[in-house]
């Protein structure tokens, strides 16, 4: 039996650049491998978005035609919405019995959001039980193998441990969770610091063309080469690391480092290069997401399917988890 | 349409006089005049005895055969285990995104128990929660009548504001619920403190009543009556406060004040008295109960058909929260 694989990914707008570069690929990849759930975590947007809650229906409308048109597949991965599964609250429920309060308490990265969102009302119960409820999505399918970032391995420890004391306490019912760490590209947004949302400096995967063009056109590059007669450092330059990420001709690339080291090309012709690069890569993806986005009812179907497969493992897991608290079934 | 009532008991073990007299001979009323949810709050149960879950399951038969033996009527109520409907869950964790973290940690009932009960875990996410799922378990039904001791008020407040705030958040769903507060007797137990199973003193609904008389026989009068010669006063006598509740014979209770004024009776005849009329009332009960141990099928048909009647309603509501909140459906 296939190893199985659990990843999720908050309703939280349009996915970029980074995305497609990072999980993306990487869950693409795993899908020819591995039993994969993919999951709009929607229940986990409500906890940070409660106050602004009208936009995740869009979101979560977003989120899945990237993932479709990225070439995430239904035929292979399981692709369905959290909140369709109800085992993801009911596993919630009983993990929550169990889960020890001091150890939410003190999570570093609980504490670390509540000192730095201030335009969200964090000071929720649910938000203190965000790994609980992360716990849950994961030992429902009793997902061996979790592809998270690094940042999210405390989150991971604290599934490990909830699944430790359940076997403990009742009975075995739950395998212990592995992250599984992958390589993830560096990838800048257009002012250079990391691509996100929320720096406003992101290349939507869904983005007209024509549009990325101007903003790539205007993109910083390496700031110490002012003039077109400047020597530049492609290391110091943005545009190199999305180069290195989406132009698929290594001849090309070099003569690009050396064009920038020696002055011999321009920044434009240099980001004329990438854009065309990014386009080989975009159109087809924005292809399909123009078919899925014309053809609703069938993104309707996929998650309605996804969410019957995903059921008929969670509804399983739920059984041996009331039999192993023991309650009448 | 009959106004909503919701109630629950946790399945802690066998009931006893003291529940025969108040919450359920309050419930029997209630089941005629309004539409009732009766719930077996085992995920409530779990909370608190996570540790020593192994006895919930005969608990929650025992609770089952206790409550049908004393007449709660399936064909009036609704009789079902929470567990059995996932609606508690995915509402609890609705809520959970709404519930102020300081109002749960400020919660007096949570912190006298924190302090008080010292052999068991409560330090868990869960039972910090606790208000929580009762407001869900509340709300699921959109009931408005609460039947709760007054020790209950601050939890039922707690669902009020959840209520409230879900509705101003997202849209109105929810009524808010009433307390229903209804004089329950004061009930002595063998010692004459309150009937309790954790003092070790109560008179169960299930008891065999041969054993029951040992109990009655032996058990505390008024202290100032040490001998057959002394006058008692029946006040002070915890076996008056149960004639008070079962002997339905008032000309007989008076002649059994007066006797005990008068040193005209002694304690042993008083107790036979009162010892015949709770024959008077358990005969029945348990000759019902005894009908439902043999047939525990349809014990079990009970519990399946009122987590259907229950999920028929809480699916409804988990439909609308849904919408309200902006998942796609």
């Amino acid at each position: 039996m296939k190893e199985c694989v659990f990843s999720g990914m908050r309703p939280t707008g349009k996915l970029h650049l980074g995305h497609l570069a990072g999980a993306l690929s990487n869950w693409l990849k795993l899908q020819d491998e591995f039993e994969c759930y993919y999951c709009i975590v929607d229940w986990h947007a409500l906890m940070s978005e409660y106050m602004n809650s009208s936009k995740i229906k869009d979101y979560c409308r977003e989120i899945l035609l990237d993932w479709l048109a990225v070439g995430l597949d239904p035929e292979k991965a399981v692709i369905f919405q959290q909140s369709h599964v109800s085992g993801h609250a009911e596993l919630h429920l009983a993990l929550s019995m169990i889960a020890p309060l001091g150890r939410l308490e003190r999570n570093p990265i609980y504490k670390e959001q509540l000192e730095n969102i201030a335009d969200k009302d964090l000071q929720t119960y649910g938000f203190l039980g965000y790994p609980v409820l992360m716990a849950a999505d994961i030992l429902l399918y009793k997902a061996t193998k979790v592809p998270v970032g690094e940042d999210q391995s405390i989150h991971l420890e604290i599934a490990k441990e909830l699944a430790r004391k359940f076997n403990s306490t009742f009975e075995e019912v739950f395998p212990e969770p592995e992250i599984l760490l992958t390589p993830t590209p560096r990838v800048p947004g257009i002012d250079g610091r990391k691509m996100s949302k929320s720096y406003n400096n992101a290349l939507f995967i869904s983005e007209d063309l024509n549009e990325m063009w101007d903003k790539i056109r205007t993109m910083m590059t390496d700031p110490a080469r002012m003039r077109r007669s400047d020597p530049g450092e492609p290391e110091k330059c943005p545009v190199w690391h999305l180069h290195k990420i989406f132009t698929q001709d290594e001849e090309k690339k070099r003569e690009l480092a050396h064009g920038c080291r020696s002055a011999g090309i321009g920044c434009i012709d240099c980001k004329k290069v990438l854009m065309e690069w990014i386009r080989f890569k975009l159109e087809p993806i924005q292809k399909r997401r123009k078919y899925y986005e014309e053809h609703g009812l069938e993104m309707m179907d996929i998650l309605r399917e996804g969410a019957e497969r995903a059921s008929n493992v969670a509804d399983k897991t739920i059984e041996e988890v009331k039999s192993a608290v023991g309650f009448i079934l």
